[in-house]
């Protein structure tokens, strides 16, 4: 998606680790109005897929989750955070490996929000190894409901998560693919 | 408004230690299109303050905030919640003391995002003994920033965060005051 590269281009740093820092107007600034377009392209790729409910995963996944469900009507489910151990009886829980912080933590959906009957639509923000995703994904398989797909904002398609996922036979769309970034040349797209 | 009290009498359960559960459409499913009515509301109160920048806290804020600024066509930032008690020199910094977890935690916002010229509508979804709320204000004053008010969505008007709130002067206005709760009794508004 041309608006977004541009975005990326125009407002995205590339910080210490190779971190591509977009918090001006995706993770910690929401560019509502921008964010609103990109759920209105989300819209118009999976407008015919029956999405009944949008699930994403706290906490900056819930911005653009919220400003892509207005477009389609549906409720947004998100996937809490957890550092306990715990597993309760009335929550499907799945495990994230976080690369960036090199720990393990678990995520938590209530039963009473993911059924059988529901067609979800994952949304979020990255997508790079593809650790949340996948966890994402076996909160809906436990939950006996179906995915219709994922969309992403920024993909980093030099890493293997959308490969891992697509050949899952999932689809997966996202509006922005990363093909390398270094500071000396920037960010260059698939 | 009757809408929302309705709501609540509809599908708020009150769960254990007197906690007002809310959760089935404001902060784990996110009813869009029922939260941008609120959001409209929001934006009835305040669309004549000048408002440029909304402020929440992560992550059962971002929703309403996001879906309140898309009336108003201004970026949402949200705190995000730190443990650790490093100060960086990049980030405006606050403290909050959650009752629920009885434990302190750190809110920090990059010094990029809150202005001296930015008017700032404060969002969130509760608002009990206040703690947040003030941290929020905290940060906003050490930005130098000037705060509009504050939305709430749910205020405990039985306990004392918005008295003080509203003493130093910061309107605050909140969708529904609940003015007692018990399991016999269920929810009863100001």
């Amino acid at each position: 998606m041309e608006l977004l590269e541009n975005r990326i281009r125009k407002d995205g740093r590339i910080g210490a680790g190779n971190v591509l820092k977009v918090d001006s107007f995706l993770n910690h600034q929401i560019d509502v109005p921008f964010l609103s377009l990109l759920g209105e392209e989300f819209y118009r790729l999976y407008k015919d897929s029956g999405v009944t409910k949008i699930l994403t995963i706290e906490a900056s996944g819930i911005g653009v989750a919220c400003l892509t469900a207005a477009h389609f009507g549906v409720p947004v489910v998100f996937a809490k955070k957890t550092h306990t151990n715990n597993i309760y009886a009335d929550v499907y829980t799945s495990s994230v490996y976080s690369y960036t912080h090199q720990r393990s933590y678990d995520i938590v959906v209530s039963k009473q929000f993911l059924s059988p009957g529901d067609r979800v639509l994952i949304i979020d923000d990255f997508l790079a190894k593809g650790s949340a995703l996948l966890a994402l994904l076996s909160l809906i398989k436990d939950a006996g409901a179906e995915v219709v797909g994922a969309g992403i904002v920024i993909e980093k398609a030099y890493q293997n998560g959308g490969q891992i996922v697509r050949e899952m036979g999932i689809r997966v769309e996202s509006l922005a693919r990363v093909a390398s970034m270094t500071e000396a040349e920037g960010v260059r797209f698939c």
